[in-house]
């Protein structure tokens, strides 16, 4: 632990929260932020919570030219006797660090960042929606700085949370979404960017999107960049398969996230005795196993949506449709005992959740 | 041509010029900038140039988290009798908006665009240094600035244009550099963003980058994402190989820059009758021409260095020494070519450079 405390300073006037039943994803944030600075020779400094604001940059800060930065997303959670808990977040701090490494971006101190994380919460816990399927998004990220033209890394840097109430990600809610099989785009490939958050992985990934909505698709799902075959991920969430009674998902393979839902989402088939595999897993195959009936259930998992039903797979215009494009049983469970979890309605035998205490 | 016109404010304080002979690059900024913002709806509005000032932005803007981001480079040079030239600069903005185009960003009309950097240039000229080798670098870039985390296209956007005097790219001037061929890290794929000038593919390349310094070498040769056999270009030139009287370089595949150095320089070897071809070139057949003594010079191309001289490529340990790592015959005279037309001291056979008019 660093012998420096927080600084705070607390917004005098409070903002207007938004209305509970009108949530949208990301677009309104709470009245305070966290903010730590970074100068080569000195570390990371200066860690403070003060209000939400503009922040000023150089124009030739290099955030707005080479990109280098990296974000994570998680989630706190209400519960009904007034609690705040938080989901594994000690693995998105391992991920954010992960994707450090990857960008040249200094180590931060993982426990320390959630502690000043859980202050931060603390302070706005009055933000934390409480209905059904509302959460408080959280977003830790880290820009580079350095006002300089050379690609090379930033000698400095600035890493910040902002808090930002949510409904669903999806405005279809926890319906099936009609997902699209990119051939055109490449998401990420091996010895690139994939497995860490980082910008430009969905910066490239814009184009692709706005072409499959205009077909009326709300996500791609990727196909490894090397031989457009093997399936990766979608947008932000990975993929499961239930074919004739086993679940696969595509093994971390180094262009694809390591989602922690993905990641629990494992652990709780393991539990249950459910047959669960990581292996390769091609969209041939799929199709192969769709013709033949097997498909029975299809999800995506991310941490804005907990689990996506996938009711209809467009692949080269055939669209195979995934149990009548209904939530299937499985679907069902993963998603109520998961945010069953989150919220503390449920008993939580991972020690998955985290407790904000009040003015921790 | 829209019918609005530029503000100006002008910045009262004129900064101190840093020392001409001690200029290094994209490390000092002019008086001025240009803005011009963009908002769905009304289109880019508010063209202005004003003093060279921090920006303020959003936490949650879109820049910070998913990437949405084009830049560019260009020179403006200063002749012996005082003229400013630009080389080529219609050249950047059409493939500005090619970017633009990959990433979902709006499009610019090239020639207004062109007009607003000539008057901030003009605006500034005392900035541009005149001594051999140094010049004025020019940043126009555009960034996504909503405050939205939703992983979709910004709704406004913010185009600005930054001046910096510089001197030589490379701290080593045009002396030969050292040139490491990446095995591990992939920067681009066809599919991917490769071809566009976007932050996330210079973010990637910070970790081999990194790397291949540690081990002595100024830049790394990035192959092929997929076979990772095939040479695609440099970190920010586009590479060339002279074998047995023959110019070759790697063809356009999507997945590198298309350069404004890399098109003048086949222009120049088909005007003096020099054999060049575009083609896929892999690593080994460099080094089974390098094996028989048929590699005669390697030079990467770009805006920042113009011609840069490979005196080593090292490819899995195998050093390949081109030309006794001395600056070859052909790579002098593209320099020499090239930057004299550049700075006005030689014919211009193609029209390549464009004159600033004063107060234009
Ligand atoms: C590309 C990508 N894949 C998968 C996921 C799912 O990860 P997690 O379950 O940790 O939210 C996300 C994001 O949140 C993502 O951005
Ligand atoms: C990746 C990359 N390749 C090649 C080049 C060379 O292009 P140009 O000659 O237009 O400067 C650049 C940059 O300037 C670059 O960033």
């Amino acid at each position: 632990m660093r012998d420096y405390s927080i600084t705070i300073i607390e917004n005098q006037e409070k903002k207007q929260k938004p209305d509970p039943n009108q949530l949208e994803f990301g677009k309104h944030f709470t009245d305070h932020m966290f903010i730590m600075d970074y100068t080569e020779g000195t570390g990371w400094h200066d860690p403070r919570i003060v209000p939400y604001q503009p922040i000023s940059l150089d124009p030739a800060a290099m955030i707005f030219h080479y990109g280098q930065t990296v974000f994570e997303g998680l989630k706190a959670y209400k519960t009904q006797d007034n609690r705040v808990l938080l989901f594994r977040p000690e693995k998105n701090m391992e991920r954010l660090n992960m994707s450090n490494d990857r960008l040249c971006i200094p180590q931060i101190e993982e426990e320390f960042i959630l502690d000043c994380l859980k202050q931060l919460i603390s302070m706005d816990q009055d933000w934390i929606p409480s209905a059904e399927g509302t959460s408080l998004y959280i977003r830790p990220f880290i820009i580079s700085t350095e006002p300089y033209l050379g690609v090379a890394a930033s000698k400095t840097y600035r890493f910040m949370i902002i808090l930002s109430p949510v409904g669903s990600y999806y405005k279809e809610g926890i319906h099936p979404v009609k997902i699209f099989v990119e051939r055109e785009y490449v998401r990420a490939v091996a010895g690139g960017t994939g497995k860490a958050k980082t910008a430009g992985n969905y910066a490239g990934s814009l184009k692709a999107q706005e072409v499959s909505e205009k077909l009326g698709y709300s996500q791609v799902l990727w196909l490894d960049g090397i031989e457009k075959k093997y399936i990766e991920e979608v947008g932000s969430m990975n993929i499961f398969f239930k074919i004739n009674g086993e679940v696969v998902t595509p093994a971390l393979n180094g262009s694809i996230l390591e989602g922690v839902t993905r990641n629990s989402v494992i652990q709780l088939l393991n539990h249950w005795g459910v047959p669960v595999t990581e292996r390769r897993i091609s969209i041939d195959e799929i199709y192969e196993s769709y013709k033949k009936g097997l498909v029975e259930e299809i999800f995506g998992t991310g941490t804005a949506a907990v689990i996506s039903p996938v009711g209809e797979l467009n692949w080269e215009g055939e669209k195979m449709v995934i149990n009548d494009g209904q939530t299937g049983a499985l679907s069902k469970k993963l998603y109520h005992t998961i945010t069953s979890i989150q919220n503390g309605n449920e008993p939580d035998p991972f020690e998955w959740t985290v407790e904000v205490k009040p003015n921790c």
